[in-house]
């Protein structure tokens, strides 16, 4: 008999995507939407990135390298040493999207039944791909009390069982903003030494911190047969649409076998490497236009949702996400509320449920993830939206 | 401890990039190698579909729809009519190359240890998709004598178990460029409907039919819970690296399970969608000169080879691949052989040996494959080639 796969059945639908109905809905009834819900910055894709594309001159688009171009991988080694990474080209993967370098390192690392520990909340989407590779996702709890600081060294060892290979990291986080410090990132060093297991790090965000440095889990003495590093030009150059990602560790033998995923599906897109490869040249300034402006929106976002009474939102200290504590119920039926049956100034605002970025039940329900992709004009109009939405809110439930 | 993964070890590598330090050992010796062992053609991507992204003037590089740009998906519908095949956009996913319709397809309807038939020989890289599904490969045996054939419906019904979710097609196919007659195709909806099975149908060649015309699996009726298609525009137009295919199917479960896996991954690369809709204008006789083009070098390669004293190859009836039957005792040994101590007037030629499509441990060992993706002159020379190795080659063994 035909029928779905259990995996196709566990397979969560996208937390976010499921209110998109709801927000075209507005629309069609004329109501603008402040989408503060997905990660697509308003950044412009630095012009020389699409021109290295407009101005391509071959005759084929040919297949390129299963682990991606040469000379783009040759180039990254300069990106990754001016942020302190020290490998070579051979240590570099090309995937395409950080999505697959996920992918690559659960099912080169796991197998079906494994367990990956990663504090929650954390990207929704790692859940799909453990469910494609049959991974079980042991979520350690931090909170937005403590500001989404990493949870004690007790808490994590706990979690800890025979099935344990990886722990998986985001830093700066999304959804919390959280920029690890070295400290957190040693005291992970010593678990996953401890007990023999791989640190996946995904430093999609990078460039953007605000209260500190940037420490790479890469950066780590002793650690290079653990650590494996996620990573993406998509948040970088304001790139999503490139799909280009990259793998890089230096464990030879997770290298060679995410290798094979790779040559499966035969090569990264072709386009997205020549305006990857371009983004390198691209002035060393080039980060501080856009730090600047992400920083202004999140000092501007999170003085705006402070000041509304009865929210709680600590100061990120990277990425463009905040997590906000607000005085509801639920937070999919407030994020679908305020746009199904709210409107101020024929306006509102689109968030994502915190519900979402839990893997335990039960939490996020006060809680909600604000992308600050947007300018601070319409970050103060979205905010005026949410102030007058909790003010008509409180009143209902 | 630090371990890969068992999917990780019993991931394939690629039987066919495996040769690949040979050749570039021969090229480092002054030959010049002549590349039939793999599908990149030579042809040039239609100038439109690489002037529509050179030409495209957005500011921002964002991500798509999961399921692919709509524009792209509504165009398709027509292309699709032109093949025969009635659908509307809504059951189209656009997927990161043929290879993402493949594993998504498989991760959608089959869990790990459920079994999948696949006629053998068939493209090496089902196994890497079906290792990383965790799905059991199940072949039945088609055979070089008889044209490559799809094998009697008795061997087909003896190989399924309880297990068995799927039979998986390619016509025309890769590597054997058999050309599946209607009377087949009807034979395989009787199985998967007497057995409840889906029947994945890869027709990345579809325009390539020489020796008959198309008949795809979408064609038939009754069928279209079970049927889903696998597509891509690799091969069409010469687009490898735009790394854009397409999952189609009229199961509406099957569908919105494997957007919720495309969803996971966020979005197919927007240069290559950009590049794939601009196929659609191309005329309608464009398929004309380039399908007169494999023709012409596909009878001239046949012709050269069973010229050959010992040398058996059907006739392929589509694609660009023809499957040999050479004098020799180890396609393996011999491909590399041809590579490291052989060259004739300074060339040499890169085959890919069978062994690596055939599931069935032994077989294809008297076999290669070879890709008809260069001009008649070359294939001249390149069968120059192999016809003086086979002579010498006969008094080395």
């Amino acid at each position: 008999m035909l029928s779905i796969s259990t995996r196709g059945q566990l397979m969560p639908a996208s937390p976010i995507r499921k209110l998109v109905p709801y927000a075209e809905a507005a629309k069609q009834r004329g109501i603008m939407v402040y989408h503060l819900n997905i990660g697509q910055p308003d950044i412009e894709t630095p012009k020389p990135m699409l021109d290295a594309v407009r101005h391509s001159d071959f005759k084929i688009l040919e297949y390129s390298h299963s682990a991606g171009n040469e000379t783009y991988r040759r180039k990254l080694v300069k990106y990754y040493k001016a942020a302190g990474i020290a490998i070579d080209h051979t240590h570099i993967l090309i995937t395409t999207g950080g999505s697959e370098a996920i992918l690559f390192a659960m099912m080169s690392c796991l197998d079906a039944g494994d367990e990956v520990i990663i504090p929650e909340p954390f990207y929704a989407n790692y859940n799909g791909f453990a469910v494609a590779a049959g991974v079980k996702v042991v979520p350690v709890t931090s909170y937005i009390k403590d500001g989404f600081a990493l949870p004690p060294i007790a808490a994590l060892e706990q979690k800890i069982t025979s099935r344990t290979k990886a722990i998986l990291i985001c830093t700066p986080n999304n959804p919390t903003g959280y920029l690890y410090s070295r400290e957190e990132l040693e005291t992970l060093k010593t678990i996953v030494q401890k007990h023999g297991l791989y640190l996946f790090s995904d430093e999609a965000y990078r460039e953007f911190c605000y209260t500190g440095t940037h420490f790479s889990a890469m950066q780590m003495k002793g650690v290079d047969e653990n650590v494996i590093l996620l990573d993406t030009i998509s948040k970088r150059y304001s790139s999503c649409g490139a799909r280009i990602g990259a793998l890089i560790t230096k464990n030879k033998q997770v290298l060679e076998t995410a290798i094979k995923f790779a040559q499966a599906r035969l090569s990264p897109p072709s386009f997205g490497q020549i305006a990857g490869e371009a983004a390198l040249d691209l002035p060393a300034d080039y980060f501080d236009a856009t730090k600047a402006e992400y920083q202004l929106r999140r000092d501007t976002l999170v003085a705006r949702l402070n000041n509304i009474q009865g929210v709680f939102c600590p100061n990120p200290g990277g990425a463009f996400y905040a997590m906000a504590q607000l005085p509801i119920d639920d937070s999919d039926r407030f994020c679908q509320w305020i746009l199904e049956s709210f409107s101020y100034e024929g306006q509102t605002v689109m968030m994502a449920p915190a519900t979402g970025f839990y893997e335990t039940p039960g939490l996020g329900k006060q809680e909600v993830r604000l992308a600050y992709v947007l300018n601070t004009g319409a970050i103060h109009k979205a905010m005026d939206c949410l102030e007058k939405a909790l003010e008509v809110y409180k009143n209902l439930v």
